[in-house]
């Protein structure tokens, strides 16, 4: 099942998109799809439905992001060997973790908005990993039964602010409009295995990144485990889990976002997004 | 004015503390004491309200949160130069910024719960800055009027996961219970000057520190403009401004935290909170 919601910021309406590829209101059912929605009880009513009752949806002007009421943004560094390579960084010996503030949280589809004076913005394909019920010290055997989804996720970084500026890298991770998810929250039944995705990310066309979730160091099993021994995760909390080589920063020499560039991206089975970068402007963001 | 709610967790109640220390009933003016309220506006509103027309509510068995919809809980670090010092780091050449897991926030008086295993959870008394208004690329001159108002933070601390396990210092600052605040959001008007206010923490008796947000390095007023040039603030973030000297791993020997302990702080104007830690146990946590 693929869950979305579309129409403009803030007035985002609940769907689903059926087999066809015909997308289906889903207004009637639930009010919005938020982490109650997320539950395993609850996508199991969802998955119920006959969905050619529903109403169809003319192809949306703008998909929202998948779900509302984001908790937690929680992100993996250095989870994909050859990244870290690229970062002059060795491949840690347990998860990093760190932050992007759920302001940036945004649709696949919104512009990238680089922060004022900004030279040093970046891009990262990432699988986004979605809580559906409490996970607390949940064993590696256990833990994908907290999974709701997958989802894709753009982990826009300012690689100035992240690691020139003093302290965590949260500096350049949570930026407004850094955080575009989506277009689908896939639920994991219909993924399957998410350690045999290929995913893959363009800048004007130019293949940037290729790679696959087989090749992460920590799968996605182990860091639900690993995150819930320092933090309860809850439904509506997202896992980003670490991008493949080929970001901006790895280059030689290196690439940045400029204006008017378009960035393209996608994960098998999840989906693609893409995002048109501009330079400071207030007017596109709320 | 001094907004509080009381109450069970997840049944908190809105209520005010009135110039004689009495508790009055907000039920029937606000539902809740939620970021809208925090606006200039409708704290102006509230303050327009005669208190001793409202219901006195008996002395609360919990306090809960001072408001609920907490948005970013951004922290920063080594932002008093004593502090630094017993930390072994150097003064930063501008704020560090890290994170705390909004699901780490909970009443001033709700027990300390160690994660499993834990050895080393510290106390910080910190000065919390609750934002009441959009807050984005700010002066410094202009930054104190997007707060709402302050209140007293224990940023606990476990030091291993913090700086022993990989990556950034999120791992170690937000494990459940590890974000108490309050008993009070006191309205900015009220405080007057952040920089002039005494704090103070206590285990089991015993002062550990004794600091003044006049010797912080970064004052309230630049960091809200120092923010809000790396995300915006929204009504319901806080800042949790840093800690003075006297945190347990800054002793010789360094004193953490153990089973039974009673942690008591407090901040001039700001009220007091008192925690008992325990180690790890599930019925304590929601």
């Amino acid at each position: 099942m693929k869950l979305l919601r579309h129409g403009q910021k803030g007035q985002e309406k609940p769907a689903v998109m059926d087999a066809n590829g015909k997308i289906r209101d889903l207004s009637s059912i639930i009010s919005d799809i938020n982490p109650e929605v997320l539950s395993p009880a609850n996508l199991k009513k969802l998955q119920a439905i006959d969905l050619s009752t529903l109403p169809e949806v003319p192809t949306p002007e703008r998909f929202g992001t998948p779900f509302t009421g984001l908790g937690k943004f929680i992100c993996v560094g250095l989870n994909y060997s050859d990244h870290a390579a690229e970062s002059g960084l060795p491949v840690p010996a347990e998860p990093v973790l760190f932050n992007k503030w759920t302001s940036c949280f945004g649709g696949p589809n919104d512009p990238i908005v680089m922060p004022k004076n900004s030279v040093k913005t970046d891009w990262e394909v990432e699988l986004g990993v979605i809580i559906g019920s409490k996970a607390r010290y949940v064993t590696i055997e256990d833990a994908l039964r907290h999974v709701a989804g997958y989802t894709v996720i753009n982990d826009v970084s300012e690689r100035e602010y992240q690691i020139e500026r003093s302290g965590t890298w949260d500096k350049g991770k949570g930026c407004d409009t850094f955080g575009p998810v989506g277009p689908w929250l896939v639920t994991a039944d219909e993924v399957g295995d998410p350690q045999n995705l290929s995913m893959w990310l363009d800048v004007n066309g130019k293949r940037y990144q290729h790679g696959s979730t087989s090749t992460m160091v920590f799968n996605v099993a182990f860091l639900v485990h690993y995150i819930s021994q320092f933090t309860t995760l809850y439904p509506g909390d997202i896992i980003s889990t670490g991008t493949p080589p080929g970001v901006g920063m790895g280059q030689k020499p290196p690439v940045f976002l400029k204006n008017g560039d378009v960035v393209k991206l996608g994960i098998e089975k999840l989906g693609e997004q893409q995002q048109t970068v501009h330079t400071w402007n207030e007017t596109l963001l709320d």
